[in-house]
């Protein structure tokens, strides 16, 4: 039952976390180096599916917290994340029988692994985003009423908090206020859940679909197929179902800013041969809509991928430059992430955008 | 043993807290309704000095975290104290045998009797300051070795977060950065300590001190007498030995921000019948300096107070006003607060400033 994380399937993994990161969530790049000093040492990542876990277990999800443009500067310890996990077993008096993601686009698919390989615990193959969101109450799970509290955060200085909020808003405004605090980034474990939770409110199997993204990608750079074709057959068979080209073209401008400890900003793309025709994109750490000629054809919580033209390779947010020769990729997001609870939190409104939601197949 | 508080002894407690307070702590004001309503509805403050507590008890703090301008807009709830307090309690696995203030100037000296009155609980006639400070650190408990954290901080909505940091003045930063998401205001219970070490660490007998300032301003109205003479005559025989008056005169400028959750500032005097002759007092949350025509006359950690010229009435900052005329009063600060330890902590270097720390008798 489940399967250990090969070398190749790790890097595979990271490359898919980083389309659905959709340009935000850190470059799963740096995490990736802290699971192959893992394996390296010996240690093994054993990827369980959330129907492997026996009835009645503790799962803590491990994620890190913060800018992404953070991140690049300010490279994680590697140590924080079990000290974070520790306070959460401690605080709750029960130890954890497996490690989750809580967001399966960007760095933070890489942390559970580095996580779970140093513990010797599975990792459940579900998380609770389906890509990157910017806060922590943008979960399926607090939709599907779990607290995300009690949770803890750490930092690389030795200081631990337990926050138990009121609400999952409330947790996260504490815990950016704390990881400020700490630096621009921290490590956390929050949404502590037994095993009837994850199966009913996570998004499954996302980090076998990050895998089999990353592979999709790399097999057509070897076999010189067309890699957002592939993608498109590749993702027809999923929950996600629909992945189509938005726009492709040149970075003509980038306005990025670090304010209250997001990566806040737009990018402009012109259509290769068509300088007139232009694509907006608007990011808060993650892409949230875009816009071709002032028409909306992408938002939030549909994927808004920055991909190379050339290679497929994903780009994020702080690595978007003038010149740059991109592929806006739209993928639709699970039904689990459509509900109208679920686009109260992480649609268009829970990021204080005035557009309505309409699904990509509509657009 | 100890003594059971009286409405009047209230009333005294407070105003003396008010002039320990140095212009900042929060107006005792508000607590002493908080107590007030504890007392009406039957429920007693019992005050027991630190010879008194049982060997090996846990005691336990309480008091409010934020800008003293917040409190005079958003008042306590009353409840918030509480749930620090047990959220702190449930952390150590274990019951607090008393409650004790960490600053018995300002609104701190009464939100530890107003909890002691809900729990039935003694309160220690001790503190960690003396009078007010600003910031979580400047605590002789810390400067002879306790660990302030583990700490417990609660909002009026519900949440808590406990917080372990690697030393004293991160446990302030990280509470902090929570207290101003909290609304600039938050309920906290620090320093967890035993009987051994309250006995080793803090100031005490402060909270009967300031009963009995209040006692001898009230005393001092009845008989016409001169308050600050009188005052002074008090002190004489205390561990704060020395009160003097440094200026008297009208205020003629007051500079006030909340800025990262403290009142800064400056306040300017005239002397009375001289406009030439000019005292500058510098604030965060409490005066930190006093400078007449650029030489300095006092200097934190001793204590600078504005008091009303006619009445003696503690005028905190958040209160000063063009017009007003005051007496600007200084006492020196017991010798377990000019340790080198201690000014390193709470002394000038403590709060950035150039000055070296002159002792007010010398002044």
């Amino acid at each position: 039952m489940g399967y250990d994380l090969t070398p190749q399937g790790l890097h595979d993994l990271a490359e898919g976390a980083a389309v659905l990161g959709t340009g935000g969530g850190g470059d799963p790049y740096i995490g990736r180096l802290l699971v192959e000093k893992e394996m390296a040492a010996g240690r093994t990542v054993h990827i369980i599916g959330a129907d492997e876990l026996p009835d009645g277990a503790l799962v803590l999800p491990s994620s890190m917290m913060g800018a992404p443009t953070v991140f690049v500067e300010k490279l994680p310890s590697g140590d924080g994340n079990a000290a974070a996990f520790r306070a959460l077993e401690e605080h709750l008096g029960r130890t954890a029988h497996a490690v989750m993601p809580t967001e399966c686009g960007g760095l933070n698919s890489m942390i559970p692994l580095m996580l779970a390989a140093q513990l010797g615990l599975p990792v459940v193959d579900a998380d609770g985003m389906g890509r990157a969101f910017p806060e922590l109450q943008m979960q399926t799970f607090g939709v599907l009423g779990v607290s995300g509290s009690p949770m803890a955060i750490a930092s690389d200085h030795g200081d631990t908090a337990i926050i138990t909020a009121g609400d999952n808003k409330r947790m996260e405004q504490l815990a950016r206020a704390l990881t400020i605090q700490m630096g621009g980034a921290s490590y956390i474990s929050d949404y502590p859940m037994d095993t009837a939770d994850v199966r009913r409110t996570s998004v499954h199997g996302t980090l076998t679909l990050c895998r089999r993204i990353g592979e999709t990608l790399r097999e057509a750079r070897v076999t010189h197929a067309d890699p957002f074709d592939a993608l498109t057959k590749m993702l027809a068979g999923t929950i996600y179902s629909l992945g189509t080209v938005l726009f492709q073209g040149k970075v003509v401008d980038v306005e990025r800013r670090t304010v209250d400890g997001f990566a806040r900003g737009r990018a402009r793309l012109e259509a290769t041969g068509d300088p007139g025709d232009v694509l907006e994109i608007t990011f808060q750490n993650e892409h949230l809509v875009a816009r071709r000629n002032g028409t909306m054809v992408a938002i939030v919580p549909d994927l808004i991928c920055t991909l190379n033209t050339e290679s497929g390779a994903p780009i994020p947010t702080e690595s978007l430059a003038y010149g740059q020769r991109l592929t806006v990729y739209g993928i639709s997001t699970p039904p689990i992430m459509r509900t109208p609870e679920a686009l109260a939190c992480f649609g268009p409104a829970g990021f204080g955008l005035p557009d309505a939601y309409v699904p990509l197949e509509d657009l």
